[in-house]
């Protein structure tokens, strides 16, 4: 596989004038996410400039959806009115034509949870983000590039497989994102909240590799600013919500650590 | 109209009054909040001195309401369960002739929302704190004092339109405060949890245009105060805390900025 | 009553030991809690290394109780569908024979609450995790060393009620441990996610007032830790997270204060 620089470039790019583009825009991001989400999520929105909604009630949601300019689906805390608003809530976006994002959190946990992230993908998220043992249970096979690919042309959905190196795939391209910090993963909520810039990003991105990309560079570097400065995992919270509110464009292009590959 | 400083003093003396009695009285405020807003309402209760109890259980929510000395209806993440439950937690507030305060979040957004609220209107909050765009939704009109000061009076009401200045308004007279920090709408919920302590402050002092225009007066303070520790909004939330925790008479009264106009 | 000094010791020693196993093992916590603890709760866990999951969706409980190594019951803000789900909860756990943790939160405030904390406690917790006033509406006696011993001995669990001075007992034996700080009662949910540390000790020593006294002794000298970093109860939470993120058995049998009775 040939290292393209110019289309890292364009990435490094996109997430700079994506974080720019979404305080200056302030999109609206509907979210039904589990319950130990749905603060970190709102406030990782607020911060980067876009408006968080978070309603479930099946008779109100599609309203709050007919509104936002993006669609998150989190499949954490699963409970019956969050269950009966998701089809609901997808329809609406898909009507509009509003980009949504699925993000199957402990689909490799539960039955149930698995049986519903497999008719949700029938509708054709923009991009679903997991981690690999999520993907490995949703694909039957192991997380390697070419079961993640194949995943993805078979949903037509772009694929973020996230950890300590993220991978984002469509049928055609893979991009690499080394940017990260282990206390990321020690703090409940930072990659479900990190799923809902995602979508900001695909409000305003046409491109959803490129959106959940710049997504993920963004977040990772702002984890690297708040590692300098807390002190532990406790810390680190507040830290990263106030390096994502100050990251610039400069920031980005000098520290991410991008690879596309085509 | 004339501004009355007296009466103006009045306000900022109550505020350092009623932070302090709720220190040593510690009053049970019953909160039926979003989702999004139970930690922080919880915590900002807490650290004010007052004691938080959350349950929006239809078979126990009247066992709380009854031990109570306020309660707090905010009408985010309005599911099946909370519905149930906040036309009792009413009735119990009202047949024990405690204090309870509507923050109809949202309002602007959903219809059976907007319905709801209409009729939780007609039982009298003793206080409803809304946004420009929730009270317009509401009210048909355009946001200023004089359809402010009518909204009041036909729901036998005060009214709290918050926002970068803060107007309350009661059928007689319009308080308004200054005071705040653009990072207090840059997080989830410290809005709504500033309703919870204007539920604190009505449990103790019987006028609701002081107990709301002192709980907005320790809140913004609190805000400016912490806007100096803090790095961003993120950092800001534990340094608004610490503020509240804090707060004293005297700094009430050096930067309160308060205008009393009847 | 006779101080035995190298049992004093042992717990202590059972203390360091336990927060380095938890780092080790991570072990799996499943956790039915209150909606303002779940985050606090999922945070506490992963910053001690331990894996929270938190649904309570009746179809998928028991899949994740299935694969946990300790399971807590927390009954803050008991809906249906939480209610529902700890019954299935609970006798997945017996059947599998993990520990389960009962926290009969708010006890005192609500009859159908006490009612089923009746019943649960039917199930023998290991532990049941509870303060002063929600132990004598539980025992419906004063809190006494006589009444928590015969409490525990009557329900065969081990009670541990917590306050400014922790009392673990069971049958045979007390712990008192006077480590903490008072800011962790003005910060929601940390007697909450405490219990869920008491559920990970569990999952490891098979002795529940061992795993108990362990964890309050780590959860009081982190609280002390951290008040002497913070500035007031809001920066407290960060700075009490880093602290359990980074404490050291060191650090424990320096500044445990733990009295062990038979």
């Amino acid at each position: 596989m040939d290292v393209e620089r110019i289309q890292s470039h364009d990435i490094v790019k996109a997430a700079g004038d994506l974080i720019v583009a979404t305080r200056q825009k302030r999109p609206r991001v509907h979210c039904i996410t589990n319950a130990a989400a749905q603060v970190m999520t709102a406030n990782l929105l607020l911060v980067a400039g876009a408006i968080p909604s978070l309603s479930y009630a099946t008779d109100e949601v599609a309203d709050f959806v007919h509104r936002a300019d993006a669609l998150l689906i989190n499949l954490g805390t699963l409970d019956a009115e969050r269950r009966a608003a998701i089809p609901r809530a997808i329809a609406t976006a898909r009507d509009k034509q509003v980009p949504w994002i699925l993000d199957p959190v402990f689909v490799d946990a539960s039955a149930p949870r698995l049986n519903l992230a497999d008719q949700l993908l029938a509708h054709s998220p923009s991009v679903i983000r997991c981690n690999r043992s999520e993907f490995e249970m949703l694909a039957g096979q192991r997380c390697e590039a070419s079961t993640v690919s194949t995943f993805g042309q078979r949903w037509n959905t772009t694929v973020a497989v996230t950890g300590a190196e993220d991978l984002i795939m469509d049928a055609n391209q893979a991009v690499h994102i080394a940017n990260g910090h282990a206390w990321m993963s020690q703090t409940t909520a930072i990659g479900c909240a990190g799923t809902a810039l995602i979508a900001a990003f695909c409000s305003i991105n046409p491109s959803p590799l490129i959106a959940a990309s710049a997504a993920l560079v963004v977040l990772g570097i702002a984890g690297e600013t708040a590692a300098k400065i807390a002190h532990g995992p406790g810390s680190f919270v507040p830290a990263f919500l106030d390096s994502i509110a100050t990251i610039t464009p400069d920031a980005i292009t000098r520290t991410a650590r991008v690879n596309h590959e085509t």
